[in-house]
């Protein structure tokens, strides 16, 4: 078996550290113990090559031999069908974690990653468009409140969908917007709490920390 | 084989017609040939048994005996699983679909969407967040036009990934949003030309009015 390979920015700014999205590729393969390596593509300019592999100029992709896989959802699907740790086979717990996958990729972080915008931006103007956005957001969050009141994880165990979600409120949870969501605050510490989160949370950090230090000397 | 069944709404207001998400699992199985039938859920009170189904209240979700799935995108995932018209066997070919169908989910309609409530609220201010949230949507669309000026389909045949793009496309082009873009323009006309889109936007749009019909007697 040859290793994946996770292609990541070489480099990113502050902000984003600790949130890009090969993060979320780095914990599935830590808990699904697949070997990998980690390669990377300037974040300055973007060339022909790299649209070839995102069509966006995003990362992160992942490479198993001759087949590459774009979208962080896409890769942890086609990694949770390598790896029971990841996803069940049982027919019924899979259907649940793929529902799951999907839910916490369109119907939760469709309103986390704009809201988030606004927070990065420190606007603080109270519009009708920004209500909306507020509402929707709440929305979200009330029934996940509920749903993580009642469950330890998503599906009958942890799974790539445990993966998205945790790591799309982690991102609330970044601006205090999780202040009345105990439930959803106690997820996320679960989740992070796991040694594969650890290990990715920090790896993606000394990679990009190394570029820093390779672009001083 | 017994009918697949799809559930919806009852009723909808007028604005989100022919936009309910109940549209593309229609879409979808009209393109398949594969037997459904449709029910619904009310609108208005939303029930334990409501939410058993789908955690946020929301349409559609699809039953196949005794499995029910959730999430549209999944919903999708699991018939292109069952129909080569929606997605092809062959395995490169496949991946290209699921990767294309998580980036319409997660890429694109999570610029669309909010920028869309924007819309529908009328909301005219410029603030730094609501310029974030337009350039993340011009940011996406610049990509899309030029994938879509070099490629009828996403991937190598129309597939459940253009099912998502187009009708995630068609929600800024109701709002003018795509005056720009031409090549997204004309990949909508060509994905709302085909008999089965036809079908199910009329099958939803008759669906709606003949609750309104039954409410009026």
């Amino acid at each position: 078996m040859t290793d994946f390979i996770l292609t990541t920015f070489d480099w990113v700014p502050d902000i984003p550290r600790g949130y890009v999205r090969d993060l979320r590729v780095r914990w599935a393969l830590e808990e699904s113990g697949l070997p990998y390596r980690v390669e990377s593509v300037t974040f300055g300019e973007r060339g022909e090559d790299h649209f070839a592999h995102q069509p966006f100029g995003q990362v992160p992709w992942l490479t198993d031999g001759d087949t590459s896989i774009f979208e962080s959802g896409a890769i942890l699907l086609y990694l949770g069908e390598r790896s029971t740790a990841l996803m069940p086979h049982d027919l019924a717990a899979r259907n649940k974690v793929i529902g799951w996958l999907f839910a916490a990729l369109n119907s939760v972080e469709m309103a986390t990653v704009p809201w988030s915008l606004f927070m990065f931006s420190q606007d603080s103007e109270d519009t009708p468009g920004r209500r909306m956005l507020e509402n929707f957001l709440a929305s979200r969050l009330r029934h996940m409140e509920k749903v993580l009141s009642e469950n330890e994880w998503l599906a009958e165990s942890f799974s790539i969908a445990d993966i998205v979600m945790s790591d799309a409120l982690r991102l609330v949870d970044r601006f205090d917007g999780l202040a009345q969501h105990k439930a959803c605050r106690e997820y996320i510490a679960r989740a992070t709490a796991r040694p594969a989160f650890k290990k990715a949370h920090k790896d993606q950090l000394a990679f990009f920390a190394a570029e820093d230090a390779r672009r001083n000397t």
